[in-house]
């Protein structure tokens, strides 16, 4: 394996990459803008806090690289992914290193594949591909690197140049990492984002454990849906004092609805009981949703919808190692019709910010851009999870842009666990993007100046801005 | 802004340009067939008519400018978009023009984009970006264009080189002003096109003052489903005497069915009490559909359906502006039970043609190419609305032609209200198929003999053809 | 038209296309592994056995070629299709030939012109596009040799240098030719393959004529469900007996179910009495389903399931010609749902091979890539039917590999009845495949050394490995 070439991800033809090169020349620096993602604020809370051994750094943490091990056969078990159910896991790092070494070859023309080459090459200076013959010396030279202090997380925070970096948190989080983050005198900038999925979703697991978390952290006893809302619109304060500008929700759909609060109050109190009817949890769901955007257009917190994704679709595997490990899978989506009643609502209110992805590519460009070409209060979030990747942000780009425009799409994010993976997961969006501008350029669409200015904005400018950052 | 350069739209490979330079170069001049559009009759019905201001050119009637204004949070009524509901509306041509000036950055990347440079260059001359700065000027330089003998509609039709034009009229619309051009003596052809949907779909607003107009222009009185029958038939007998060679058909999905007389008579008397049921609707359109394939089969005009768009999404911009104001989504679409009873009347009898165009792309290599490439009445109509665009093009091109063959397609055409960039459309689609065909060429899939013959068959031939022009 | 470049199809960009070009060198001459296709094994079980007629080899069994002419207005019995309802049909073979030639224009651009040039040239020297003009040359000629020895079929098989050629066979199928294969002494690999589809859908025309012959294949007296499925156990073992390593399953959606014996019992019962009940076919065959996936665990026979085409769409076609004449149209397909009963009972066991194609490449992304990517028993297969063409590949690579990855994938089949295009199918695969590969070579995503362990696995690894030839 070669060291990492400069002109790497652009399209071979000289044109085009002449022009990206420029582009990326321009942007290549910027600092990173992470306004969605799912690293744990308790890397920073603490001034000494350490990564761990490499097998934690790179593979327990990360369902897209024990994915691809266990498609192959690999045990789950085998990885030192925990179990639930008493299932003895490996637990020598070692061990589970040497099995992802030997298996290296399956992430060829991955994502997966990209982002440990570069992350390897440039947090660590290794330029081999991992194998078996490698493994050992490779595990040697990683794990030395993270005693060091250069590898502490607040120390690659600002090497990684990350202007702000939010997390997701549940809105029954009392959010102590994050206070003591401010409280600590550091000026890396994290906040945390607004994650009412376990408590508005009223078919959660634990859903009355979670509530009784809403309840404690914000001091409202619930025991209604006005209660139910208070508490809500409490935590949300408290989420912005600690510095939030978003909130972040799941669906299974996009279905969004208005009820009465006679209903609303009728579903809490059966969900209370225990004794919630089929049909309650969608409807309350679709529901909160157009909840949540008037929230929003009170308080000015950004709203992010990402529907879609049929979790845990494994049943075993959920059993045995719980929530996200893997078997996530996208269905089809509908948003059209799904989010109709939340935009003639507030959708023509240019103070609303709606984030929405998707998993569902065939909605961009007859839905989604099509949507977000016109209602003011939309934005198009970027190739999201399967397709935060090179061919996934060049369908994004060639489906959504002529539609919908730049300037009502959200630019990017890394949605990431995997702290290190970062800065490589910004600059495959950042070489991306030049790239298709370089195109566009070269195809006489737009001209130079304007490719300039779009690659700002993608690489720095519409995140900061559509996140009010 | 560089003037347009001659080479725009290909990809930059040399070998793909230089073929593709060589294929346009046979096909640029063609004369422009303009079987499917929305321009507006009386323009050409009146040899004195004039376009108004630049606002009331390029602006308030182009619901692909003003959606794109709107989406980014400037207010329709603030770009002269007239409204139903009495919300005073700008009425200064020039502070329109501003206002689209400052926000021209917004169409980087789009068609609307390409068209709108394209159009200020080609027809005024203009090569500088719209901008703040410079909005007053370019307003004075297009106004006094406007006012000279060269911008008057009939003198635009002839310099556009327009073999034929077809309107499209409301079965009730007594066509005065194709009466006016036919008797005037000039010798542009515009012809009318035969749509219906206002009385076939029972649920049009004001469905019965459509049927009384039906009723007048026809001078058939309806009160039985026989009677609209023959209204119908009367009405496309009057538009093909006027040169009508087509007719349109719009409606939400593809559904086709065939009922009873009795059963349309059932409808008809329902709908004429204003007692529909719920359902009537949908079905009786269904049903139209296949009688109207029924009646082109007699009568050899041409069919085109185009399911599909959920027409005004948004309640709110529905009723303070009406139609057609930039918020007709994109729905999922099934044509292979959808059309299935219409095929199975009348899909293997190759005097019938009926044209179908889709807004849901994911049908392309799926349903419609697999159909078009089998039943002998069907051809797929070109890249539609949204897909009007250079990637819209290449989708088509890419996922159709495989599967249905070129001559299962029925060229190209605009499908514009805005007449002055009829010549820009066509333009973009022809350098797109000649893009397509060098890139054929050059991965040996075709020669340069047979690229030369689909080139002119993609630009002049289909269309011809397909619509028996 | 000229003789078959060397370098045909890859893409014009000199870095890609030297690259495209070693990688190709490096696998073009290795054997052909076609672990699934419809050529008739009497063709090998006779050593002198020929093909018939130009028209008989290359028109009349093919529908890609007769289904194009059908849809421009040539009927199916003037190119020689036996119809099945008395209408006579043309028999003279030359008259088919030329009406073929005359039309060959139609196949501008799509994969049948491609396969019928590079067959026309690298079997029969013809270089000639077929024309009017030279229709009776062209037929000639190929009549010629194909009466002379080296166009034996057993000949072309080893000239073709197949490796194993799989066949698909009825499991009521007594396979005298794969017998008298086996028993000729000849070395040509020739194995049958399990498909039990017109016994496990019990709405196939002409059931119980399907289950008898099961029955007396299998010498298993069906009376019940578990006779039933103890006659298909006898089935598979024989299959085995004749090297079958594979079974294939079509069904209408990809819906996988596991009912109790009782109720399966009752559904057998009711089938057996011609008094299923709506629903009882598509429940049964859910459940079969699931009952050939345990098959599979217990034999360790290789499980095919290709769902989404609606077969017989064209019911006039189909009254007259009967099945598969070109009128199957696929439809939307869900495989999150579908398959989940049966990923469920046996998607965590990589003992299981489960190979799943698709019509509908919406799934690409969405489903079937995250779901291969996944689960152990898995695999995708390769871009199917009207997918199986230049583009359908560059879609297949682009939106299956990033999430699923190489290993997930099953290589290539050609799926097909036309034994001639045999090696132009492999042929246009393994450089579609070298192209994609070099566009990352070029993108530096992969290096050169990986590109080369892909192609190879991509041309002939990933096919035997997957269905353990």
């Amino acid at each position: 394996m070669t060291p990492l070439p400069p002109d790497r991800y652009f399209r071979p033809d000289p044109a085009v990459r002449s022009i990206a090169l420029t582009l990326y020349a321009g942007i290549a620096d910027l600092p990173l803008i992470c306004p969605h993602g799912h690293v744990d604020p308790a890397l920073f809370a603490d001034p000494d806090a350490r990564f761990g051994s490499p097998a934690n750094l790179l593979i327990i943490p990360d369902h897209y690289v024990f994915r691809m091990l266990y498609s192959q056969g690999v045990p789950l078990e085998s990885l030192g992914v925990p179990s639930q159910d008493g299932t003895p896991v490996e637990t020598d790092p070692r061990a589970i290193w040497r099995r992802f070494a030997e298996h290296y070859p399956l992430f060829r023309g991955t994502p997966s594949g990209i982002w440990l080459r570069d992350t390897l090459s440039t947090l660590f200076g290794i330029d081999e591909k991992p194998s078996a013959d490698n493994a050992d010396a490779l595990y040697e030279a990683i794990d030395a690197a993270l005693a060091t202090p250069e590898f502490k997380p607040r120390a690659l925070f600002e090497r990684f140049n990350i202007e702000v970096l939010a997390t997701t948190d549940a809105a029954g989080d009392p959010l102590p990492h994050h206070r003591a983050i401010r409280h600590s005198g550091w000026t890396g900038r994290v906040i945390p984002t607004f994650r009412p999925d376990a408590v508005v979703n009223l078919d959660t697991p634990g859903w009355k454990d979670h509530l009784d978390r809403l309840s404690a952290a914000s001091g409202v006893d619930i025991y209604s849906y006005a209660t139910f809302i208070e508490a809500l619109e409490n935590r949300r304060a408290y989420f912005r004092e600690l510095g939030a500008t978003a909130t972040d929700h799941a669906a299974l759909t996009a279905y969004t609805h208005r009820m009465t609060e006679i209903e609303a109050e009728g579903m809490i109190q059966r969900a209370l009981a225990g004794k919630s009817l089929r049909g309650d949890a969608a409807a309350f769901t679709a529901h909160m949703l157009t909840e949540m955007a008037r929230m929003s257009l009170e308080d000015g917190m950004v709203m992010q919808l990402h529907p879609g994704s049929l979790r845990n679709h494994n049943a075993s595997v959920h059993a045995r190692f719980g929530l996200d490990k893997g078997a996530d899978i996208p269905t089809r989506t509908d948003f059209v019709y799904g989010l109709k009643h939340l935009l003639d609502l507030y959708g023509n209110d240019p103070r609303l910010t709606l984030v929405v992805f998707t998993l569902d590519e065939s909605t961009y460009a007859r839905e989604l851009a099509p949507l977000a070409g016109h209602y003011p209060a939309l934005r198009l979030g970027p190739p999201w999870w399967f397709h935060d990747s090179l061919n996934g942000m060049r369908r994004y780009f060639d489906q959504v842009i002529e539609t919908a425009g730049l300037y009502n799409t959200a630019g990017f994010n890394d949605d990431t666990r995997a702290f290190p993976s970062i800065p490589v997961r910004h600059d495959v969006w950042r070489r991306a993007a030049c790239d298709w501008l370089a195109g566009l350029v070269t195809r006489h669409l737009i001209d130079e100046d304007d490719a300039q200015a779009m690659a700002h904005d993608l690489a720095y400018g519409l995140a900061k801005r559509t996140y009010k950052l």
